[in-house]
């Protein structure tokens, strides 16, 4: 069996999905990081392993696989990892609520865009921080709704995490770290508080790979 | 059975994602206009269907479905859509590249985004342009190194359409209505061309559901 190598950034969203996601399935892996802020992700290196220049890169089963969402389905696939229920409804719903924070949050805050955003502004920091807040608080706003449903139980889909916490969980590390006022989201809040306890996600925090000196 | 009805705006990616993909498995549905322009997408109406103010909205089997990757998913289980391939590998590399557009594209450069940019920058149309462009730009141009793969055929994976030529059809009509340089991107034009002459795709063109005075 090949080694499963996992090209990370320790504050990545996409990236902590993924190490949560092997945890999850007990996957045993080894980590390379990629460093963002020295523009290793735009290094031939990684641009050979993504042409987007994104992180994560997962190496498994002999393939080198991009996009993390895409990657959980392929565990759940071949590994078991019940990350989507079974019914088709439900499995709609998991995606669902997935797609609302890893399509309509974490892309339009993600770091080159941000970057981007205080280029073309002049309006240095601030300009960056304004732009992550509106964005992913109205995101979150817009899952704290969603999650007003009969599905939602202890987790965002029943009573196990499923594909929603595994994106929930960094998108609410990434909101307290822009300083994103969550007062009005209890009901995320406290799942994602509820999901950082158990071993697979504790053991992805960014804190866990944070390389010394980060 | 209920009533298939798709909540629809003619010129936005994701419906026109969903009205090819209920086109290729043959569903009969009826659309109801929801004019981004004159904002009904904000209304309490709308946001009672979906809280992120989006479309499509579908409703299906006595469910009302928002995400449109997700409603595709969906018709794959319930209507054998064949959106996918059957082997794992092969499914990761269809939602990889669906995602690369329906992720880091397609969000990017929704509506509501470029509306925020020409205000925080005051840089007026010309500002929302060169902003589609670059996110555009860039974006399709990873995909098209992507294409350069034995499992690439005739469409993006192999010789039948599959969910990432439903993401790209549509990122492609969007690109071309930008004023994105494609000139690079032979590989794409061309299978996003093949594709517009089916009868799925052809049904589903923007113009073909355009309301009259648009």
């Amino acid at each position: 069996m090949s080694d499963t190598v996992l090209y990370d950034y320790w504050r990545s969203s996409a990236s902590y999905r993924l190490r949560i996601a092997l945890n999850m399935v007990a996957e045993t892996f080894r980590t390379v990081p990629v460093d963002i802020l020295a523009k290793e992700h735009r290094s031939q290196e990684h641009l050979a392993r993504n042409p987007q220049g994104l992180v994560p890169v997962l190496e498994i089963d002999g393939h080198s696989f991009t996009q993390s969402l895409a990657v959980i389905e392929y565990l759940d696939e071949t590994r078991g990892g019940a990350f989507l229920p079974g019914d088709s409804v439900g499995r709609q719903r998991v995606r669902a609520l997935s797609y609302v924070i890893a399509m309509e949050i974490h892309p339009v805050c993600n770091s080159h865009v941000g970057a981007h955003v205080m280029s073309i502004t002049g309006g240095g920091e601030e300009a960056r921080v304004a732009w992550m807040r509106k964005f992913i608080g109205e995101g979150l706003a817009a899952f704290e709704v969603l999650l007003d449903s009969p599905s939602t139980g202890a987790f965002c889909h029943g009573d196990r995490p499923s594909m929603a916490d595994i994106c929930l969980v960094p998108q609410v590390y990434n909101a307290r770290r822009w300083g994103v006022d969550l007062s009005a989201c209890p009901r995320l809040v406290a799942i994602a508080d509820r999901c950082v306890e158990l071993k697979p996600f504790a053991k992805a925090h960014p804190d866990q790979v944070k390389p010394s000196g980060s």
